[in-house]
């Protein structure tokens, strides 16, 4: 079987060790393996050392071609990354092109967004201000690239966007990558990095790939670095509070656990599209990618009176899809399995804990038959929707509001229908990437925006009038800030430029007006 | 002698324990006690749930009104507080003056800030973007106060600008504000709060004042709270590393040592008016505040050829201060002592971690002598100069690189003069918080904004023609950011609008257009 290596030190490298094997999670048939990484110092030095300077020798426009080719050059191959998307991490074909396509849709808006930026390598962030009223001297703020190695440490849901989606912002801004998958389904993320590397358009040093564990990478950190790490708040808490990092002061970004909301207005009532949207939305939600989205709909807040509704017309749902789980190699499968044997644990684990406070309404968390040769050795599990009761919605203790059971997993919980209660049961979550309100009462989304919008990174609107053209919740654009306070990891990225605060450093430059407008006027 | 009490879930309330004396710096007598406050888990969330609401009911407009008055109230005792900055802080008039008239500024240019606000609660950070190339659905992103309490811990430097400063931003954002100043010098911050407070226009639970030690006031942090802290690298990575703030994603952000560095140009020579200001400014960052400020110039970087001349001119300088060093009761004194023992043991030290790679080429660190009854006993130290090799200045492991020695000290590395050079020492200092570029040679000044600006917050470029007009490099203005990366802290305040963003929540709303536009065109 073929080792997937690293590429460190401008080289493929081959790693030492005992393997760690890669499988298809529809069969656990194995697919190849990783071994560990050796030379991680010399690797983030030549990362800084020679991709750094090679970056910050660019304008904006000229990096954004690099993205642009690099688009074009995932785009050619989409065909076969989407089969070794089904191969490698359970997708079905739908859930392959959320992935792929996403990465090249964030590589094309920010080599848009880079012709904007024009020839220059600073960012101006605002007009000169007088120092203080009547004085000739000016302050202006300009981002510069940091002169250091943006780590990325992915999840394992989006091996393609997770990867790509990073390292867009941060070869825009103008620093090199060192970019490290979750191993589980991280043979989609090497063959695309195989791809973008053989192309050569890449300055040497500006991206490389750590496969297999991250050994002593985050002990390599200098002052100037970037983390942006995405996955469990746990793994995020280690790494805010590792050595190295507390002692370098190195830029940490944090994606971590989230209990996303959907918040039902009092208004919604069923036989309207926008109760045809919340059913779509919810049941997207549930299922793609098998439930292992970080944006996935956790909690459904739902009024009292519409409880019964939405619980029959998602269950009829549910059982549609549940009915054709199994291998994506078929394409009548709607939904495939989890990514690993330890997702499937968790996942299990997690529903045991979500019934302390809530009950199953529909799905069996046990059923071992799916569809498909050998599935009964894969990692799958039928959606299972749970429902709670009004005082467990406002118990901030309850687990519904601190475990993210990452599968297709959700539950309803009856409230009162005041846009109070619903920010309480938001921010009950502690922090999260997103939430959506259903709702064409504007006093309502407005109490919604100001009481839950502090506890969120993302709030989706959507009403009777453009229901039937909005988008379910999850999909996340590069325009639109992601990431969620407190629990959810404190973190920004995409927003479109906003992504570039990351991995730049923000500069006042205080001096005379006229030696400022020249200074900052271009390269 | 009286207690100096905190101001707590609405109340002054006495410590309990032992009392901690505050003393005059200038002979040690003493003018006040502070002692340990109780019920912390009460005052924070008599701040988070009675000051919160109150202050996010307002409108920016509004709380820029408080900010106004609060000027105002503080503006009118300005003498008897002027006065009171010597007794216990050790200030000249005017180092209180920069203090206690920086802390009226703040507060005046964020409540001008506000009336550009207007009457929303909410803030809008760009314009609505399509979601994809076509697509009708836009996001936006706006941003919204936290659901919290604001946690400030301040530096014993500045008393009044540190407490009032971070407030001002805070309580514009609309969160409430839990004021922790250092006890040596916190008679000054008291009499303050004491004003503002008496005045009765701020809202019940919008500001406490905790005196003291401050105990166990970081195990009451929720995630929507923020914690501003003021001080040393050391207690910076304590509150990063605290396990409340690790477990519930607190926001934090650290101002911590800085090493600023003055950069000086290939091109200046004596005689010139450039020369005059880089004198002037040098002097003035080693003795205002007897050196004790965090925008201090520690680093001199001097062309090889220059550095006769400077230090020559310095020492003489350097020289005429240090015979007017005194207790500043006496105004004919122009340095007071340090603020306490500790720091005058700290500094001592410094100095002499400092002599291991540099020699000092004035000043006796032991000096006992200074000008006002009693100050045999108070915390004096005169202006030390120190001088290294060009070595020294490109061996980043130097302790000039790692020490900040926070009093009248300063050291000369000799360089040869080229923009690259100079990126690499600044950056030695691994982050700070600013720098200065005397100089008129264009490519010079743009170079080290891009090799030395990664690594500050501020940058200040200095040039002949507007010399005689510029300001000393360490007075920090609130349209410019202040904060820096790495051994600075990684922070960010002030800037203007942008300090608005530590206390808030970026949130993407994502909706259709004309919704969005509706949602969020008023309150």
């Amino acid at each position: 079987m073929t080792e997937l290596r690293s590429y460190l030190g401008g080289d493929w490298r081959p790693g030492v060790g005992d393997e760690i094997a890669l499988v298809n999670p529809s069969h656990a048939g194995r697919i190849g393996h990783v071994r560990r990484a050796q030379g991680l110092a010399l690797a983030v030095a030549h990362a800084r050392d020679t991709g750094g300077p090679a970056l910050r020798a660019l304008t904006f426009a000229q990096r954004g071609r690099l993205l642009e080719r690099m688009a074009a050059v995932i785009h050619a191959e989409r065909d076969a990354l989407l089969d070794l998307a089904g191969r490698s991490g359970g997708n079905t074909r739908g859930d392959a092109k959320f992935d792929v396509d996403g990465a090249t849709a964030v590589l094309s808006v920010y080599a848009e967004l880079a012709k904007g930026l024009g020839d220059r390598s600073h960012l101006i962030e605002d007009d000169a201000q007088p120092l203080y009223h009547g004085s000739k001297l000016r302050a202006q703020h300009v981002r510069l690239p940091r002169h250091g190695v943006a780590v990325h440490i992915n999840a394992f849901n989006f091996p393609a966007w997770g990867m790509i989606g990073k390292a867009a912002v941060a070869l825009l801004a103008g620093m090199p990558v060192v970019s490290k998958p979750a191993t589980s389904t991280s043979a989609l993320a090497h063959r695309i990095a195989e791809l973008v590397l053989a192309d050569g358009m890449l300055p040497r040093g500006a991206f490389s790939l750590l496969m297999g564990p991250a050994g002593d990478l985050l002990d390599h950190l200098e002052p100037q670095d970037v983390v942006a790490f995405t996955g469990s708040a746990d793994t995020g808490r280690l790494i805010r509070s590792h050595a190295r990092v507390l002692a370098t002061g190195a830029r940490i970004n944090v994606e971590a656990d989230s209990l996303n909301a959907a918040i039902i207005g009092p208004d919604v009532a069923r036989g309207t599209e926008l109760f045809d949207a919340l059913v779509r939305d919810c049941t997207v939600e549930m299922t793609q990618k098998a439930g292992q989205k970080c944006t996935a709909t956790r909690r459904m807040l739902v009024p009292s009176a519409l409880m019964d509704d939405l619980q029959e017309v998602l269950v009829e749902r549910l059982d549609e899809l549940a009915a054709r789980v199994g291998d994506p190699a078929d394409r009548d499968h709607r939904m495939g399995p989890l990514a690993s044997a330890a997702q499937l644990r968790d996942v299990r684990a997690g529903i045991q804990r979500l019934c302390e406070c809530a009950t199953i309404v529909r799905g069996d968390p046990q059923r071992r038959s799916f569809g498909g040769e050998g599935t009964e050795a894969g990692f799958f599990i039928e959606p299972v929707l749970l429902a709670t009761t009004p005082q467990v919605a406002l118990d901030a203790t309850a687990p519904v509001h601190r475990t993210e059971v990452f599968g297709p997993v959700a539950t309803l919980l009856p409230y009162d229908g005041l846009a109070a209660t619903a920010g309480r049961v938001v921010g009950a979550g502690e922090g999260s990437l997103v939430s959506t309100v259903y709702s064409d009462d504007r006093a309502f989304v407005r109490e919604v925006l100001h009481q839950a919008g502090p506890h969120l990174g993302r709030l989706v609107v959507v009403q009777e009038k453009t229901a039937r053209a909005s988008l379910p919740p999850g999909g996340v654009f590069a325009v639109a800030n992601h990431g969620g306070p407190g629990r959810a990891g404190g973190g920004e990225e995409m927003g479109g430029l906003h992504g570039l605060e990351l991995y730049t450093q923000r500069l006042a430059v205080q001096t005379g007006a006229s030696q400022l407008a020249r200074l900052l006027a271009s390269d």
